[in-house]
């Protein structure tokens, strides 16, 4: 594995924010969400701007756009994704007591807690809002389903949460539960929202399942990118310390692989280690080497990989579009930098 | 203005738990929320149980009934609005920093902040997936209709929270925003409730908005008969002490009427009690003293009675049937007892 040429945002995802659906969304987002002197919605207007790369959201436009909807007519719905998604990061940075997010200060910090509190809660409500507008051109059955598939999603990112925050620091639980928390906590959003832009767009039941199924493999993966990064690209890349995923105790899949494959001796280190956030001399060049030696970063890569070629395999019920290459495009994009 | 016989849960409401609609709600709340070692689970169920006198899902199902629907279709849909009711509860008890709430630790003391953050997302998430599973006997549109009665109130109610969080120590600003708050902060899930009830129950829009403005204008006057609480009801009879209204510089419509009424030095006294919380000598004294020369609690007690009025005179498209006199029950319970 090389990590050379690896960043943070590769091209692909720039060029889709700068694409057509990534202009309508910027701009939709900005007139949905004026400068205020309205205390709530300045503090949701500076949880939501400046956007991020809106992935979410691009994906519910064109999973619509994929099964023949109109990305106009989805708009509304696309960004209620975006805010759900931030919503979850608002509330989170309360509850990791978290100071900085994209380069500024929290949402909690910059408003207070109380604040943070009520503009997270008024954003998921705003969410299911969205899901409503941006459903007039389906049949109520359909607008029904799509906020059926929210509501489980936000119910799913909740109970993955819950099961992350109990497994800090124990290995042993991590190996067990691992793969079903990152489906709860990334899968499921990423699931929702593909599954809203093809039911909101008009699609079978049959292709809105398939798009959720290449949906929540696409979160899983997206999850195992976001837990090697610590170990294969620099600080400067991911905008944050090395060895974040020790401090903080988190059991992330190559410190998993790695003590599934260790013997007992290296298994009580590695649990030590973790135990005292890598703050031990040598810690962090020690699990370094261990995961080079057990190839846990290679075993982590070889099932992101897995669950992006499902995801991409799911989208065979698609007729050929351009929507649809960019869906494909954003399985492979996943990957393809972290070769 | 008497308040002999004032109790803080008048007889009127306990019948009402102890009926077959109350039966079947704390029957039907109790299995769906079982003892767990599951964290999310636990926390969500000691939030719910025991359960208070689920006035809001007793009024969904009244409200299906009234207009031909059957409780047992909308069972889920009524436990739906506790869940948001006591969603807000658990998150308001992080931003008041209340430690205690129906005479036992408050969530957030019990299971954390964080936990209490979780539990009280996922309750939120909930109550959107309960409309749905109480949704099944009617038109989806008629479901969509009811989630997004659910959202707006939701909306609403954060609104509201950060309206009134704008206000504390504040008279002038109190008595221009006040209706206008407890409409949203009180009145809005109300409303929702009580839509919800008759859109699942099958009603026509007609009837399922003047059922809305019912619950609006009995949540307001539910709200109005809080605020009164502290001043004609002893400390034994409303759970919190005399002056907790003074403490946390909430304008309440009697000080505000006091407030509105007052000579410029009173007023100008008033709002120094406020700003150092009725914490200084004779302060309370002086308070009630104000309100009674100038009628404040008469006349707040007049606004209620005008809104539980007119939520009364609502209830006109109701053809006669044992729920449409529940409902009617409960606006005058809410006044009669404090004549």
């Amino acid at each position: 594995m090389t990590v050379a040429g690896f960043t943070r945002y590769p091209p692909f995802i720039d060029d889709l924010a700068r694409s057509e659906s990534g202009r309508l969304l910027h701009a939709e987002l900005g007139r949905r969400w004026p400068e205020t002197t309205d205390q709530l919605t300045a503090t949701a207007r500076y949880a939501l701007l400046p956007a991020g790369k809106l992935l979410r959201p691009m994906m519910t436009l064109h999973a619509a756009e994929a099964v023949g909807g109109s990305p106009r007519d989805v708009l509304a719905a696309a960004l209620g994704t975006e805010y759900l998604h931030v919503a979850t990061l608002v509330h989170d940075d309360i509850i990791d007591a978290d100071t900085l997010r994209r380069g500024r200060p929290a949402v909690p910090v910059a408003f207070g807690i109380p604040g943070a509190i009520v503009a997270g809660d008024h954003l998921i409500f705003t969410a299911f809002r969205a899901i409503v507008d941006g459903g007039a051109a389906v049949p109520p059955g359909h607008v029904v389903a799509a906020l059926t598939a929210l509501a489980e999603a936000g119910q799913d990112l909740c109970r993955g949460q819950s099961i992350e925050a109990g497994l800090v620091g124990d290995l042993d639980a991590g190996a067990r539960w691992y793969p079903e928390m990152i489906r709860l906590k990334t899968g499921s959003l990423f699931r929702a929202v593909c599954q809203i832009g093809a039911l909101l767009g008009g699609a079978e039941p049959a292709v809105a399942s398939a798009l959720a199924r290449y949906g929540e493999h696409l979160g899983v993966a997206f999850q195992i990118r976001d837990d090697l990064l610590s170990y294969v690209a620099t600080p400067e890349q991911t905008g944050k310390p090395a060895t974040s995923d020790l401090n903080n105790g988190r059991p992330t899949l190559p410190l998993l692989l790695a003590y599934d494959a260790a013997t007992d001796t290296d298994r009580v280190e590695l649990m030590a280690v973790l135990h005292r956030r890598g703050a031990g001399p040598g810690d962090v060049e020690w699990v370094t080497a261990l995961l080079r030696d057990l190839d846990a970063v290679g075993g982590a890569h070889r099932r992101m990989v897995e669950h992006a070629e499902r995801a991409r395999a799911e989208l065979a019920v698609l007729a050929p579009s351009a929507s649809a290459d960019v869906l494909a495009g954003i399985a492979r994009w996943l990957t393809s930098e972290m070769a």
